[in-house]
């Protein structure tokens, strides 16, 4: 994320809202920290789903996550409800670089900011796979502006 | 569950959604029957802060889990949200028994039927405390039709 | 769990250490019910694999949850360590019935009781499978003592 | 971490073993990305807990993560085991950053490195506190060496 661009919902491009249950607080009464990454997991798949790039007519591979990153800002405590923004980043040659803005309904400033790459791979191999060019299409709907 | 009355969504009078998460599924492809328990904790706790049972005015008590069990009926998967319904199966001296339905959306038949008892407790000493009159007014407005 | 016999560790007859996990307590400051049940079907299936019933020679089945339960007897909380105590409780025609104590490290009084009964089918179609007579014959080697 | 430093099982000074659980593996085969951040939430808490930086006697603070990220090098599954080694990477005024590096028992390479950072507040306030001058001697001995 780039620390001198102010994080608006306006710079995520596509939602998801994921609401919060009563386990993810942990004893600090907040959700604790490894299930933003699960809501993260979560936008990225069903956006990969919805444009066909899961099980896509076109193209046969799995994401496995590389690297992933959050920064927390403020605490959220279950029963919020999460609207969970998301952009590309970088579409690289077998790979997705997604950066997800995590936000309370009805608030303007993120709760959370995050970073994840998927590279792509055949599910028997499980070696990389160049992006297809219909997937490489529909990603870039989504692209962040610069 | 009494299995002569077949459990339609009519029998349930609070619901909430529950939508799944991609970690939610297991190897096998489907959700993973921990976080079913999961699901139905969190449409009984959403509740109990609703109708101010937990973190009511009138009362301060904490529902303690003291048994659970479930019927799994038909296998869910992400992204599927569930519909969780709730009623009120006994109301005890110091406990509430909670039956839920789980159905996908758009389903009448339940993919999944589980109960589930809470006695509250103390907070401080975690011994067992009446039920407030204003918390057995409230829950008896969700108890089970016979 | 037969209510008249105490539930003992002698009554178990394969155990599996799970220590809990930072996150598994909620925000009341103990391990939140859901995980329980996913204690439990760790002993299970680490039991099927090592007894070849997953992944066996014999055999190419997978066990679906169908129905489980669970008392909760004392809580237990993180950094705890839980031995799991399994037995069979029934060995059915495709499906299997397994017991769990759970037992905080050096208690010899259970924490939780629970059941779980898997039924067994084709990983393709779904449909059940009649155990194996391996499976049957190393099943048999865990099963209650009456 | 340093990309120019090979991450041995040397440079790690405090050990805890996550073994891992069914659920733990999602629809892959493997081990969810997100349940990694639970891992390393484990061994750092267990770490505070012994070392008397929380529910010590001469401090009352707890840690909230204001930051964490992690590098995923080669999967893992259910039933691994994963020795989950520690080492500070920062003291700061009222923070700690921790590394960790997850290593599949018996693997002398790790198949994640992550960091993660706490900020310690007052459990009442929320609001940031220093480190007494006994946790800065406690975690000087974790110290990563130069």
């Amino acid at each position: 994320m780039n620390g001198k661009i102010a994080e608006t919902r306006a710079r995520f491009l596509y939602w998801q809202k994921v609401p919060t249950r009563w386990m993810d607080n942990d004893q600090y009464g907040h959700v604790n920290n490894a299930h933003y990454y699960s809501f993260i997991d979560t936008v990225v798949n069903k956006m990969l789903m919805e444009k066909q790039v899961l099980k896509g007519p076109h193209w046969n591979a799995i994401g496995l996550v590389i690297a992933s990153a959050c920064e927390f800002m403020a605490p959220i405590s279950f029963p919020d409800v999460i609207d969970c923004g998301l952009r590309i980043g970088k579409i690289g040659n077998t790979s997705l670089r997604y950066e997800v803005g995590l936000f309370k309904e009805h608030d303007p400033d993120p709760c959370a900011l995050a970073h994840f790459t998927h590279v792509f791979v055949d599910p028997q191999t499980r070696r990389p796979v160049p992006l297809a060019a219909e997937v490489r299409t529909a990603m870039s709907t989504l692209l962040a502006q610069s």
